[in-house]
């Protein structure tokens, strides 16, 4: 029989993630802060949770998919939160990107109930998310994972156990961390080549083809030759993780210059009130810095 | 009939390069400044010029493929250079990287004498030039490169007009922007999942799946995961490529905050006495700054 499973939080990305569990006969259940957001998945037969303590007292699996830190942790410890009824057997499974600290502090304080917490943040973005395409990044005890894995199955094509609680979150944070770095090859690649007068369709074909290739310039490369600044990935939400990267590397004892580089320049974006472009609009930052107009 | 082709270096690069052609069927002459670096040339049927004056007095087609732009100078304009013998309908093809500056002035100066200098830098490393798999960026009059492009065409698989003289060298710059920022990438991205504790081999297969790819990451990465430092590409070529990136950033106004920043971290292996080591060897200055041992 399938898991009784309880999702919470419907954004751009839990909403497609809880259809597709819809789609593949799980009994869902769903909360959300706002309640109107969660009307398309009523509407398509799930049924409303009144708090995230119902949604764990009536579930076998628990799914949240949140903003950032604070929310994750009044959801499953605050008032009226998964805490209130965790018991034994119930797995919470996390796929938010937060703090692999508060991470590995939350799953202590749910396993003294007998609740496991899996970590297991994704990267594959909206699209990935609607198409079942997520890679799924999981910290956390592995017999937990076996235990939901068919579950994960259907959200993702790559579900992989990166280590115990955490290692979900510090996996994805690498990840981010590598992104960044391919977004700032783009920016100031694309830009050198516009200062200098080439042609950019040319430059973005030979580069893909070559040595340089990157994921960012494929897909981002073409939205600025396009002049396309909306987002794949926000910037603001790629602050928040490079936020979670710098806090994470200074407690490993790991500068990062480079990627506290990067940080400084998306937040001079986000300090212009384009916080909600995607990252692409980066290379408008190199521009400015060259005394050129950005691009809107 | 075939074009006579001189051919100008004999290195890494050049050898493999001439090599093909000679396969090709092309009547071949060869020169570099130490004949022995030659004879591998020489006993597959090559002929040997005593300059390059010579070279180009007998040669429908003079290719040079050399360190940097003064040895391309000395070989152009020097003593016993091309220049000495250039004529109406020569065409040198230099598929060094090089200054776009000095590219664009020494092609005025054969211009003078009716002979057209192409800039064709290539990305592809040597095993590219092994296999005639080369990228070939092209700057200089299309006319041209139409005449000589069954000659590239031995060479690489992609030969790409990017616009009038120097332009082939830009693209090779852009290119070369975007190439450190992926080594940059793995660099900072490897280090924080290893000082995190997390495990590399994972880490490296989950980053590859998705939003985080790129080439160095897939290749490079993977010599990192084996402790492999040896070069696909030097770190003191890397440094050379970098400080002509700086300059003509700075004649065109283009500020590169992160190029500049990784120039700086790569110039310190290369102040260790690592110029020789792979670029991926850079993930040992992070792991310095985090206190750890290098890799060796």
């Amino acid at each position: 029989m399938k898991e009784r499973i309880s999702f919470i939080g419907m954004g751009i990305m839990g909403t497609p993630m809880a259809a597709n569990l819809l789609k593949a006969g799980y009994p869902l259940t769903v909360y959300t802060r706002t309640r109107s957001k969660a009307e398309p998945l009523l509407a398509a037969g799930a049924a409303w949770d009144d708090s995230p303590a119902q949604a764990a007292s009536s579930a076998d699996v628990v799914i949240t998919c949140l903003p950032d830190t604070p929310d994750v942790e009044q959801v499953l410890l605050g008032p009226q939160g998964v805490t209130e009824s965790a018991r034994e057997g119930l797995v919470c499974i996390d796929m938010s990107t937060i703090s692999p600290e508060a991470t590995r502090r939350m799953s202590e304080e749910l396993l003294a109930k007998g609740t496991v917490l899996l970590d297991a943040p994704v990267s594959g973005g909206q699209i990935g998310a609607v198409e079942g395409k997520l890679s799924i990044m999981v910290g956390g005890p592995a017999e937990a994972l076996d235990r939901v894995r068919s579950v994960l199955d259907c959200l993702g094509r790559a579900v992989t156990h990166c280590g115990p609680s955490g290692c979900g979150q510090l996996t994805k944070l690498a990840n981010q961390v590598m992104v960044i770095h391919t977004i700032m090859s783009i920016a100031e690649g694309l830009a050198f080549a516009e200062r200098a007068g080439l042609n950019l369709e040319t430059t973005h074909a030979v580069t893909c083809a070559g040595a340089a290739y990157s994921h960012s310039l494929k897909v981002l490369g073409a939205k600025i030759l396009a002049g396309d600044m909306k987002p794949a990935f926000m910037v603001d939400l790629q602050l928040k993780d490079l936020r979670l990267i710098m806090e994470t590397a200074r407690q490993t004892g790991q500068p990062l210059p480079g990627t506290a580089l990067a940080m400084q320049l998306l937040q001079s974006l986000s300090a212009q009130g384009r916080g909600r472009d995607g990252t692409q609009a980066l290379i408008d930052i190199l521009r400015q810095l060259a005394g050129k107009m950005a691009s809107r």
